[in-house]
């Protein structure tokens, strides 16, 4: 696909005035960009600076041009030629982490790519407690609009070290996703409203605004996927770019899971998407001896002839497990029958099982290393969550998990979790595994993707359009099939054959 | 006409967020304006503070928008109902007075107007003056930039004063119309160009830019008339809104004669433009014993049997003699038969014509107040410049003077000199004296009807793609026509009926 992003950058031979054509120099620019550009619109600072510059550099010249979402700005003139030095950002603003790219706006190439924490957290691990905390105080509300532009720009400024790419001079626009929480807080809105009935959000949809309006030091704009609601925000719109599911005939699952759930299911024909509160089992940062996926931490488990055989990041002792690390051992306990299909450590199957701290059972996975019952319980919960909202939504459809040709996973979570031991838990329904997508980090390639063509912009308006949104905390039904879900891998595990299959060959089969 | 302006203030009965409906603050306010506006801009300061006024507010507020030539912007949300203050400004920045008006945006009143000296004038009375003050020098470019924009405060002060409006809450919008070097220095540019070949300016048409950009404390749009020329500036195009030249069936001449004579020829079918130096005799202070019309000045002369009799501005001592004096002055000397048709004082014809200074003739015009010949020739040149111009444009279109069914003299000068004293000098056409018409400041009420209308845009552009442009100083025989035209009233003076029957009537035939 063509690149036809939010900035060009174009050299400029310009013929000096004489007396035969001593037309204004304003003319003269706009004139050298019309037929590309129409009715560009000449930054003050620009027009300003504009004469002086045209002759110092003899007439050639390099114009910046920024899209408004409607027309091309003029934002930037500078000597001789400098259309190489052409880049962009994009920005994954999540509610921990802010994850950012560097992008070749020529060659749409991936230049940098960084991340790092959202300065936010120190006002709250969790959403509630920042936007507690700014409530009824606009003066904090500015703190962490603040903090969150500084998040964006410690890892400017490590982009810049890294690659020697100054982003204020060369880096026109920014394309950012992040659920509605997060821009509120970027564009300096009071999210109170996203948690609290009747969720009448102040935006659902901010316009583009000029990156020095927003505080970034960018001369061109800034623009913001749209949320469809309150829990449904830009992140999954943008997810819905970076997969093409919108646009594709194939019908689709699109799951993201983490504190919360997000779900889209459609195809061109049509889109719904529903959203609910999953747990933040997955995240790892919950259960006792959980850990984010950091240096120490358990990622993968494997269990054989009765020993836990594990893999540690940065090849270090472990100190705790991370979320793959998590559905990897509960799916190695479940086949080896020391988990029950209820989801209840089996006391005796193993020495390895034993209670632990207020005569609660736990397992010991590695050397004074725990994984407890009630975190088993709390992850069955979120998976059951997660499940539920598929088959909430399908039955919803008249559908059924066989009509699904795709099934993403969206999130760095996503990547790490193996695809088999996903299936094994019932966080997966158990489908062909290439059917079986897990993309990555979705919400960041979308604005990757709306960063190099601007047409998305009114694709996403029609998305927007198009998609129905089912909020699933209001759905009377949904606890009873959760329930169900609960199960590993399914109550109903005739919908799971190859974990039966599995089963069976290790002599347990489920009747 | 109905009023159309560039600014709407709407009043909002907004129903508040309810479970059934949760649709966003921001598209709640936008969806009540979409019918009437469309896509409509909202400031990013109008977004910040939307939500908490809204409820403060009970839902009842009132939105400001201000068009930037494209789309609307919301630049305003107050409380409960302000329509009632909607106000405006239309301004005519001349390069030694300033004129504003306050108008009423919904009946299109003149609530307020003033005048006052550009400040620019402290850096040199005469506009080159100016230009080489600045030349090489941006920071005294921007000294100029800023006297300009505390001329306008200086205004905006009295008009608060005198009316109670609050300008920054109140007025949203600017129209401004001034020649080419005023637009460049209230736009922050260097106007060197527009006397320098060739000719190339930075500019003749600024874009809209904000009120706050500009430096104005006006939270809506700018609108600068655009200029056709360097020495054709958006003064004059602001007077052919005013006029209706370029819409009407009817032949017109348009001409505006100060230290630059500029002039218009045309109707709805076509238009024809020139400029040039014409001199600064008009402008009353040259001349010896010239001054402004201020109190003191000698603004009418008769000559009734032999002996003058001055009316003085303000009842004083007469100190001096303004442009209307002036031209009064030198009617009554011909018909007097004091002055022959060459200009020439007739030294014996009376006492009160003598040798002065240098042995140069003068004429005592009142006791201790003489006007010399020289003075007298520095007024015909000028006369002759104006006259030549009219008379070139009429010879290129194949066209006489008796074609034309309105002369407009244009300018506050225009509004003083009398018809028959102008007709005598040879400044206006022998033309029946209803065509001949003296609207007075043209500039500054093409101002405000484009305040009012913002249609006029896209009517002025048309009107500069119609208008054909003639520099006469570029042009071969304009000397030679000059020549003839500096006689009084002419050389040709078959020309001048009713001023040949004067003189027949006071027994001077010119035969």
């Amino acid at each position: 696909m063509t690149i036809d992003s939010w900035s060009r950058k174009r050299y400029l031979i310009l013929e000096p005035p004489t007396e035969e054509d001593n037309c204004p120099d304003q003319e003269r620019l706009l004139r050298s960009l019309r037929p590309e550009f129409h009715q560009v619109i000449l930054e003050l600072p620009v027009l300003r600076k504009m004469s002086a510059l045209c002759q110092e550099a003899c007439w050639q010249v390099t114009a910046s041009l920024s899209w408004d979402g409607y027309r091309w700005h003029l934002v930037e003139l500078e000597k001789g030629d400098t259309t190489q030095r052409h880049y962009g950002l994009c920005a994954d603003l999540g509610s921990t982490t802010l994850a950012l790219e560097l992008i070749h706006m020529d060659t749409g190439e991936v230049l940098y790519q960084t991340s790092g924490l959202n300065r936010q957290t120190a006002y709250g691990e969790d959403i509630l407690t920042r936007i507690f905390y700014c409530k009824d105080h606009p003066e904090r509300l500015e703190e962490l609009r603040r903090e969150t532009l500084e998040s964006f720009q410690a890892l400017f400024d490590r982009a810049e070290e890294e690659t020697g790419i100054s982003i204020s001079r060369d880096c026109l626009n920014l394309v950012v996703s992040g659920n509605t929480t997060m821009t509120h807080f970027l564009y300096g809105l009071d999210p109170f409203p996203v948690f609290a009935a009747p969720y009448a959000v102040r935006t659902l949809a901010p316009q583009v605004y000029r990156g020095e309006e927003l505080g970034f030091p960018l001369k061109g704009h800034v623009y913001s996927y749209p949320s469809k609601a309150n829990y449904l925000g830009g992140d999954i719109l943008s997810g819905m770019i970076a997969t093409g599911i919108p646009f594709g005939e194939e019908l689709c699952v699109f799951l993201d899971i983490g504190t919360n759930g997000e779900l889209v299911i459609g195809n061109q024909e049509f889109l719904i998407s529903g959203a609910g509160a999953a747990g933040p089992a997955l995240e790892g940062g919950v259960v006792k001896t959980g850990m984010r996926a950091e240096p120490g931490a358990v990622d993968r488990v494997e269990l054989r002839e009765g020993q836990f055989h594990l893999h540690v990041l940065g090849e270090q002792e472990p100190r705790g497990i991370c979320g793959s690390g998590i559905v990897d051992l509960i799916a190695q306990l479940f086949l080896e029958g020391w988990l029950d299909m209820r989801g209840k450590l089996q006391e005796g199957s193993t020495p390895l099982i034993c209670p632990r701290e207020e005569q609660e059972l736990a397992v010991e996975y590695g050397p004074g290393l725990f994984f407890y019952q009630s975190d088993i319980d709390e992850f069955l919960k979120t998976k059951a969550a997660a499940n539920t909202m598929v088959e909430y939504l399908l039955r919803q459809l008249g559908l059924q998990l066989s009509d699904i040709q795709r099934f993403y996973v969206a999130g760095a979570f996503g990547t790490h979790i193996s695809k088999e031991a996903g299936v094994t838990v019932g966080l997966y329904p158990d489908i062909p595994r290439d059917q079986l997508i897990l993309p990555g980090n979705t919400s960041l390639d979308g604005a990757r993707q709306m960063l190099l063509h601007r047409e998305y912009r009114e694709r996403v308006e029609e998305i927007l359009d198009k998609m129905e949104y089912v909020q699933f905390g209001a759905v009377e039904d949904f606890l009873q099939i959760m329930v169900a879900a609960t199960a590993i891998p399914h109550t109903e595990y005739q919908r799971y054959p190859s974990v039966m299959e599995q089963l069976a060959k290790r002599g347990r089969p489920l009747e």
